[in-house]
């Protein structure tokens, strides 16, 4: 359900907000869109389609089923080391449209001014940049002994992740400020939390709480070292509704077309299912933990994992997970 | 020498012919350039880099110190089993440009119309989209028994492997004059052959006979089959200065600023180093030979290869190779 709901959402937006008579009257004849953060999977490619498909009817409907065809071109972006050769290995071969990869942080401008008329982000603006130094720092009162997150944690390594975030957002505003015809619309979905909620009532941070309480039992046994443990930080934000309307506002450069908060995903509607939780959860973090502890410990922490969230399940369930999902759509000012 | 030769020569074409005050005054700030079968190395890169800094001189030659910065967006186009992975790799991270990969034969559209200010295919135009069936054909009067390629090949051999070139190459022009703006330039580097000369008097006609003779020995040694040599045919072509203007001129959108035969390489100075000559060779080929034959006699053939060619080093050294490469610099009328 909540795919839907996403792509609802989006749908409406092209077709109450997006002016296509405006985008389409300058020189150009071609509608770019670009995929921020589209990893490498077969989802960036049905998304895009999705947009388009949409784009087409609201063209039709706009500018008349005699007007010229809206030709696209789409952009895959995602950092260097995301794999293009597998992303483009799903690209269908009878596409309609010109499709190019771009590597690089989207932290940075990634395309020329004004080139871009409509921008995807989906789960990419939640990973920070770089993890704050003063976590790793011993003598700064934000160093995270014995965590790996943010939740459950003093206030400073909160207001440290936060600034770090707050920092990354700017940067991705500039730039998409820069890249976004005026007009133009971009769609943002990433973990959010309700105004006000302590991260740590998120079932998520139980999940990230006894990860920490794993990694520290396994430098015990000697399968880790402590300071490995201290040293790992998950890059990962979720933002309140009213935290991104500061950043935007801040920015000054996008007006707010919608921004809610909505439920995550399809598989956690009712009771969480522990395992199929853990299972993504997996394949999100595997890489990074193996990185970073070595990737003979991944099978280990994971199984200990699956089995300490199985036995503390009331925990798990009666954590707040349902609107989590903040979605946002914008417009170039 | 050679790449210095095509780099000085690509200069001059951007110093001399290349508008930029009429590029540039359309709405769009963006010099867009594209390399086509781009590969997975860095040349392609460094080749990019090169032509930019290029333009970049002749911009402020041109339109004044003080005029607007030009931006560059560079397109890097090879087929969809590119490595691009590899390419971006290569990409220096704190270049001044913005840097895109589009997968796809150029055989075909690549880019919307009139969106691209500079082309650039090197080495490329040369491989056949397809082995023309005609010679897999038994009853085929240009059937290609026993070879590999249409050099010492009977007249149908050749005419059919000219007919396959030039669809490829009215299917290329087409679609370049779709991307390409009004006054852009195209630079075509590929392998050439003077008018007049039978494709058997150059050196490489030398090699691709002995391969093909020990391809048909491997073949009575039971190490292949006869037909596995039968169905195998080299998909490149080297074209001559008459026949690219002949398509050029029936393609009708393009004017030709230069077109010249030249020396294709340093390393073929003097008499051809048959090791270096085959290493090359063998880079090229390798992929294309396993994936026919089978990994398993890649070697073989290679050593065989080798020891042919020294032993009939007279034979090599007579063949022809000085004005091998076809150099053409086109614009978009």
């Amino acid at each position: 359900m909540a795919v839907n709901v996403v792509k609802e959402n989006i749908d409406d937006a092209i077709m109450m907000k997006l002016d296509l008579k405006k985008l389409s009257s300058g020189s150009s004849k071609t509608f770019c869109i670009a995929d921020l953060g589209c990893a490498a999977g077969p989802n960036a490619i049905l998304n895009m389609q999705d947009i388009m498909d949409t784009i087409k009817q609201k063209h039709q409907l706009q500018c008349g089923p005699d007007s010229k065809m809206l030709h696209f071109q789409v952009f895959f972006n995602d950092k260097l080391s995301n794999d293009f050769n597998t992303l483009f290995s799903y690209l269908p071969l009878e596409r309609q449209y010109f499709a190019a990869a771009v590597p690089g942080s989207f932290h940075t401008q990634l395309f020329p001014e004004s080139s871009v008329h409509f921008m995807y982000c989906s789960y990419a603006l939640h990973w920070l940049s770089t993890i704050p130094e003063e976590l790793l720092d011993k003598n700064s009162p934000a160093w995270n002994k014995g965590r790996i997150h943010y939740s459950y944690a003093a206030d400073e390594v909160i207001n440290t992740y936060a600034s770090g975030f707050a920092k990354d957002v700017e940067n991705f505003l500039d730039a998409r400020a820069k890249e976004l015809v005026v007009g133009g619309m971009m769609v943002i979905i990433m973990p959010g939390i309700p105004d006000g909620m302590p991260y740590s009532q998120l079932t998520v941070a139980v999940m990230y709480d006894f990860m920490a309480s794993i990694f520290m039992d396994m430098a015990n046994e000697g399968l880790m070292s402590e300071e490995q443990v201290d040293s790992f930080n998950l890059p990962i934000y979720a933002a309140s509704p009213s935290e991104m309307s500061a950043l935007l506002e801040k920015n000054g450069q996008f007006s707010i077309e919608r921004m809610e908060l909505t439920n995550p995903a399809t598989w956690l509607d009712g009771p969480v299912d522990i395992p199929v939780w853990v299972m993504h959860v997996r394949a999100a973090m595997e890489g990074m933990f193996a990185k970073h502890f070595g990737s003979q410990i991944v099978d280990e922490m994971f199984s200990r994992l699956s089995k300490k969230l199985l036995e503390h399940s009331d925990q798990v369930q009666s954590g707040y997970w349902e609107r989590t999902q903040l979605f946002l759509i914008l417009t170039r000012k």
